[in-house]
C-alpha cells in the first residue's frame, strides 16, 4: 500500500551466531524481530516490550546505541561488552550477534508448510500472590498489579471496565490472583490460579467459509474446529456484491457487520460446546481474512476498495475489544486483525505467507490462492512481491454452462481415456455439473488429447477422425452453432448430459489468463524464469482440489516439474492460528506489508501484451 | 501512594542555559520533561513524543545516550556535538544542557498563582490537504493521514470508531481536511479548515460544588464559567456519605457515577450555551476532583478508601472517552483526569499544587485546603511532603450549635470591638447562624479579647468583669449549664438569638487541631520552623474567605507573619485549567504523585502528642 514512488526501504543483513542465520531487515529493525523472522529463538517474557530483560543478544560486529532499557537491565560492563536487549537494538548497518542459549527449551509445535512456531501467545495469564495493602503500602489496585506483573517482565495497562472490576476481584480472592494479558492489556484478574485455562480461536474469514479453531494456548493443542457458511452469502457470493449491498442500503453495511459476527458467534458457540472450554476462558482471536471480509467485520465502509485506486479505509495490523465487534468470548478479550499488503492481497494472504514462509526463505517460491481473485506471491527473504489478479466466477463454477460449486454431483476430476470419459464426482453421485477442479481437469485433456488446439478452439469430429477413437470424436458435437464436448450422455448421466462448451474454454482461459498474466508479471518483476522457481504452492481449498498436472498443463501455473507443484491447504487458517500462538509470528506478520511489495496490475501498460500472450495452452513438450 | 519501604528515587541536578535555570528530577526523566518542570519552553509541536524533531538541545556536560529517534532527526555531526532530542533524552547524572532560542514566540497565558502557562494543549488541531490516491498512491486513508501527521510531527493512533469514520470523512471533503488529535489518539476528521474553532472544559469537580470553565484552546481565553451543587448531595454531603450509598444498596454506584455524569453534562450545556460554542467543537475535558470524587465518575467503587489501609482501585491520571462515562462532548472526545497522591490528596490537591507550583518552586512554601478534610502539603522543589487530616464538618458549620453553610444570613466575620459585637452576614441579612470563617473569626476574637484563655476555656461573666466593659461581659453566660458567648442578640437579630458554645469551641478545636497537626508532621518530616516558611497558601472556597489573622491566631497555620498567609482561591480548577491548555504542565501533574512523598497520619505513634499540643491557642504575644 506504499506508494511506489516513495524509495523501498534499504535491507541491512544481520547473522545470527552460532546458528550463523542470516536475514536481510529493512533499516530500523530491532535485532528481536528480525531473529523472530528467521525463527531464531530468544528467551523473552515480554513480546519485544523492554520490560522483562531477557532478550540480551551480544554485538560481535556492527554496533547500535545504549537505549534505556539497555541501561535498566544491563550492567556497566555488559554495555561495554556489547550486550544490549535485542528488542529495543534497531539494525542500522550490517551485523552479527550472538544469541545466548536458551534457559529453557522453547515450546514448539508445528504448522503451516513445516513450519516449527515457538510457542509464545500474546496472551499471557500470570499467577500474582499481591502483598494486601497496609498503611505503609497504600498503593492503588493498579499499581500494586502493575507493579507486581513488572516484577514478572510484564508491562500493563487497563481500561476503565477492568480498572471497575479491580476492587472486587482484588479482595474476594485475597489478592491471590491470575492476572490476563492481551500484549500489555489487562483483560481480566481471575481469583486463584486459573494458569491452567487459557484459550483463543483462530479464525479463517473467508468470503464464503469461514472456520474456526479453538486452541489451548498453553500447548498450542487444536482442541476443536468448526467450519461454517459466512452468513453474509444471502447478500452475494464474492466480495463484490457483499459491497454493493453495503452501497444498495443505508442499513447494508451493519447487516453484513451482524452476519459476520453472528457466523463467528455461532462457531465460538459450537467450539466451546465440542471442546467444554467456556467462552470466559477464550481471551484472543485472530482473524485472517480479506480486506473486505474485515471491513466489513468492522462495520467500515468498503466501497472505496471496489473502485480504482482502491484505497481502503485500513490495512493494517489492528487489536481491538471483542464487544466492540459483537463477538462473545471473554467480556474484555480482543480480536486481532490481519493486516493486509494490498486492497486485493489480505489478511488471509499475508497469514499465508507468514504459513508458508514464503518471504523469510532463502529459495524462490511461487505461492498462489486461486479464487474469484487470484492472489499471487513470489519471492524469498531478499525480495517478495505480490499481486491480485481478478479471475472471476469461472473456478467458483460459475459463467460456466455445465458449471456448478462443489457440492454433490459436482465433477471435480475428469480423465479422458483412449475411448471413454471416465469422471470423478463428489460423494461419487451420477454427475450434475463442473466444479472448478473439474473444468481446469477437463480443458487440460481435452488439450491433452489432441481434441483442443493450443489457442483453445476445440475441435471439430471431422477434424480428429482417424486421430483418436470414434467413441472419442463422436463426443465432439454441435450445439446451437457451438462446438462442445459431451463429458457425459443422458444415458450416462441417468438425466440430463453434461455439454462442455467452446464458450466455456474461453471463460477459463480469462481466467487462468488473468492470474497467469499476474503471475508473469511478477516473475518480469523479480527477473526469474519458471526454471528458477524452487516450489509452486497451490493454497486454499481450490488449490488443495486442483490436479497440479493439469494446472501446468493449460498453463495456469508456470511450466515447472510436476514435484515441484505443491497444494498447502487452508494457509490463511494456519498462519491465523500461527499468530494466535506466537506474538512473535504475529510481529512477523505486522512487517509483512512493509517487506512484501505489492505490484498494481490495473493500469500495467505490459499488462495487455502479456495477458495475450498466455490466453493460449504452452506447447506440451515444453513441461518439464 | 508508593510503599514507603521503597527508597524514593535518587534526584538528579540539571541545569539550562542561557537562563541557568536548574531543576532536580527523578533519574531516568526526560530533558523535555525537566525543562517543562522549570517552566523552561523548549521548540515541539508533539508534545514530547518524539516525532516532530524540534525538541533538540546541546548537552554541555554530563551525558546520554543516543536514541533511535536521534538517529532519526539528527546528523553525525549534530550527534557528536552533542545534541538531542529532549523528549527522549534521560537525564542519569549531574547534566548542564543548552536550550536554542525559540523559533516563535510561544503563546503563554496567566494561570494559578501568577503562573505563566506555556500554550501546549494536548488537543491539537492539523489542516491536512492530503494527496488523493491514485492506483501508484494506494495507501489506506489511515495510512494516508498518518503519514501526513508525521509529516507535520504528530503520531497518530485510531480507534474503530474514527476508522470507521474516515472513508466518507475524507472522500466527503475531497481529501482537504482538518485532524484533530487528543495526544496520539485521533479524534475526529472534519472537513474544510477548523482549526479556528477548538475548545475544552476544565471541571473542578468538587464534593459539594461542580465548576466548569470552558476554553478557547488556540489562545487560553476563558469563554464561559458555571459553577453548580454536585446533584450528588441528594446521598450525602460528604465524600463518606456518598461511599456509604455505595455500599447501601446494589444500583448506589450507578446512581452516584448518574448524578456526577448528569450535573457535568449540565454545565456543559450551560457553558456551550453561553459562549455559542458547540458540544460538537469540544474536544477534551480535564477534571481535578478528590480520589473519591474520580472513583464514583468513573463508576469505579470506592468503598477501600474509606476503610483503613485506604488502597483505592487507581489513582494513576487517566484519560478515558468521554462517552464511557457518559459525558457529552464531541463523541469521540477524550477526559483526562489528574492522579492523585494518596486517598485523601487527590486530584484536585495535585492540580491545586500545579496551579501554586509548591513543589517546583526554590521558596518553602506550605499549601493547605481547608474542608471536612484538610489536605496539605509543604516543601520546594528539592523536596515536597503532603498529607491529609481529617477535620470533620465543624468548617462547614456542623456540629456547630449555631453552625449553617455559607448562605444568605450566615455570620462570615466576626469583630469583638470594645464593647459590641460587629457582623458580617451573607447578603447583609440579619444574622441566622456561624458559617466556617465566622466560626475561627468568632473563637479568634473571643481568644485576642481576653474571653477565652488559651486551653480553649471561655470565661465566665464575673471572671471578666472589670476587665473588659460590662456589655462584653454581659455577654457571657450560662446556657442550661454550659459557658456561651451571645453573637447577637434576639433583638439584635430581630428572632431568635446567636449563641456560641463552649461545646462549639471544642469541635473548633478538635477541627483546627487535626489540621494543625498535619502541618505539624509535615514540618517535622521537613525539619522546618515556622519561620522558614516562605508563603502560607489557603485554597479552596474556605481558605479564601478565612481571615488570616484569625487563622493564625487559633493556631489553623502556622505563627507566620500575615503578609505571609496568602489566599489562592480554587487552585484545583486553575491547575484543571492549566492542564487542559498545556500538556507538558499535563505531564508535570502526572510527574506529582512521584515526586510529593504521601505521609500517613493514621498510626504514626507521634500524632497524638503533636495533636494534644496544638489543641490549644498559640501565645498571643508569639505571633510575628
Amino acid at each position: 500500500m506504499e506508494p511506489t514512488t516513495i524509495p523501498k526501504t534499504e535491507k541491512v543483513k544481520v547473522t545470527f551466531l552460532p546458528k550463523e542465520t542470516t536475514t536481510r531487515v529493512p533499516a530500523g529493525t530491532t535485532l528481536f524481530h528480525a531473529a523472530a523472522w528467521t525463527g531464531q529463538p530468544i528467551e523473552s517474557t515480554c513480546g519485544g516490550r523492554g520490560t522483562c530483560g531477557k532478550c540480551r543478544v551480544q554485538v560481535i560486529e556492527g554496533s547500535t546505541p545504549i537505549t534505556p532499557a539497555d541501561l535498566q537491565h544491563l550492567s556497566q560492563e555488559d554495555l561495554t561488552t556489547g550486550w544490549r536487549l535485542s528488542c529495543q537494538a534497531e539494525v542500522r548497518d550490517e551485523m552479527v550477534v550472538q544469541v545466548p542459549r536458551l534457559l529453557t527449551t522453547p515450546k514448539t509445535a508445528m504448522f503451516g508448510v513445516g513450519r516449527q512456531v515457538l510457542l509464545d501467545p500474546n496472551v499471557h495469564k500470570v499467577r500474582l500472590k499481591l502483598e494486601e495493602p497496609t498503611l505503609h503500602d497504600q498503593r492503588s489496585d493498579f499499581q500494586r498489579l502493575k507493579d507486581a506483573l513488572l516484577e514478572e517482565g510484564f508491562a500493563m495497562s487497563a481500561d476503565l471496565a477492568v480498572l471497575r472490576s479491580l476492587p472486587t476481584a482484588l479482595r474476594g480472592a485475597e489478592f491471590d490472583v491470575t492476572a490476563v494479558l492481551s500484549g500489555e492489556t489487562l483483560v481480566a484478574v481471575e481469583p486463584g490460579d486459573t494458569t491452567g485455562e487459557c484459550y483463543g480461536i483462530a479464525f479463517d474469514l473467508g468470503t464464503t467459509t469461514i472456520v474456526g479453531t479453538l486452541m489451548d494456548l498453553n500447548n498450542g493443542e487444536t482442541r476443536a474446529v468448526i467450519s461454517t457458511l459466512n452468513a453474509q452469502a444471502i447478500h452475494g457470493g464474492d466480495v463484490l456484491s457483499r459491497i454493493s449491498h453495503t452501497m444498495g442500503k443505508k442499513e447494508g453495511l451493519e447487516e453484513l457487520q451482524h452476519l459476520a459476527a453472528f457466523t463467528i458467534n455461532g462457531i465460538i458457540e459450537r467450539v466451546t460446546a465440542e471442546s467444554g472450554v467456556p467462552a470466559s476462558r477464550l481471551y484472543e482471536i485472530t482473524v485472517a481474512g480479506n480486506l473486505t471480509m474485515i471491513h466489513l467485520l468492522m462495520g467500515i465502509d468498503p466501497e472505496p476498495i471496489s473502485v480504482t485506486p482502491f484505497a481502503a479505509a485500513a490495512a493494517h495490523g489492528i487489536d481491538l475489544k471483542a464487544r466492540e465487534i459483537g463477538i462473545s468470548i471473554h467480556p474484555e478479550g480482543r480480536v486481532y486483525l490481519f493486516p493486509a499488503i494490498g486492497a486485493y492481497v489480505g489478511g488471509d494472504i499475508v497469514a499465508g505467507l507468514l504459513a508458508t514462509a514464503v518471504p523469510r526463505g532463502d529459495k524462490l517460491r511461487l505461492f498462489v490462492d486461486v479464487g474469484t481473485n487470484g492472489e499471487i506471491a513470489l519471492g524469498h527473504e531478499q525480495r517478495t512481491v505480490a499481486t491480485a489478479a481478478p479471475a472471476g466466477p469461472a473456478f467458483e463454477g460459475a459463467e460456466i454452462s455445465c458449471g456448478m460449486r462443489a457440492t454433490t454431483g459436482a465433477i471435480e476430476g475428469v480423465q479422458i481415456t483412449d475411448d471413454t470419459v471416465v469422471l470423478q464426482t463428489i460423494d461419487d453421485a451420477p454427475p450434475v455439473g463442473l466444479c472448478g477442479s473439474g473444468l481446469v481437469d477437463v480443458v487440460a485433456q481435452l488439450y491433452r488429447r489432441g481434441l483442443m488446439d493450443p489457442t483453445g478452439r476445440m475441435r471439430s469430429a471431422d477434424e480428429v477422425r482417424g486421430l483418436v477413437p470414434d467413441a472419442l470424436a463422436s463426443r465432439l458435437v454441435n450445439v446451437e452453432g457451438v462446438r462442445a464436448f459431451v463429458l457425459a450422455t443422458a444415458d450416462e448421466t441417468g438425466g440430463r448430459p453434461v455439454v462442455f462448451t467452446q464458450k466455456d474454454v474461453r471463460q477459463l482461459q480469462f481466467a487462468k489468463g488473468s492470474i497467469a498474466s499476474g503471475i508473469k508479471v511478477l516473475m518480469n518483476v523479480m527477473g526469474v524464469k519458471p526454471e528458477d522457481l524452487h516450489e509452486v504452492l497451490l493454497a486454499g481449498a481450490f488449490g488443495s482440489y486442483i490436479h497440479p498436472d493439469a494446472a501446468r498443463i493449460i498453463g495456469l501455473v508456470p511450466a515447472v516439474a510436476l514435484d515441484r507443484i505443491r497444494a498447502v491447504g487452508n494457509a490463511a487458517g494456519e498462519g491465523a492460528k500461527i499468530g494466535l500462538l506466537s506474538y512473535r509470528e504475529r510481529e512477523a506478520a505486522e512487517a509483512m506489508p512493509a517487506r512484501v511489495e505489492y505490484i498494481e496490475l490495473s493500469g500495467r501498460e505490459d499488462f495487455n501484451d502479456i495477458f495475450m500472450g498466455v490466453l493460449g495452452f504452452p506447447p506440451l513438450d515444453s513441461l518439464p
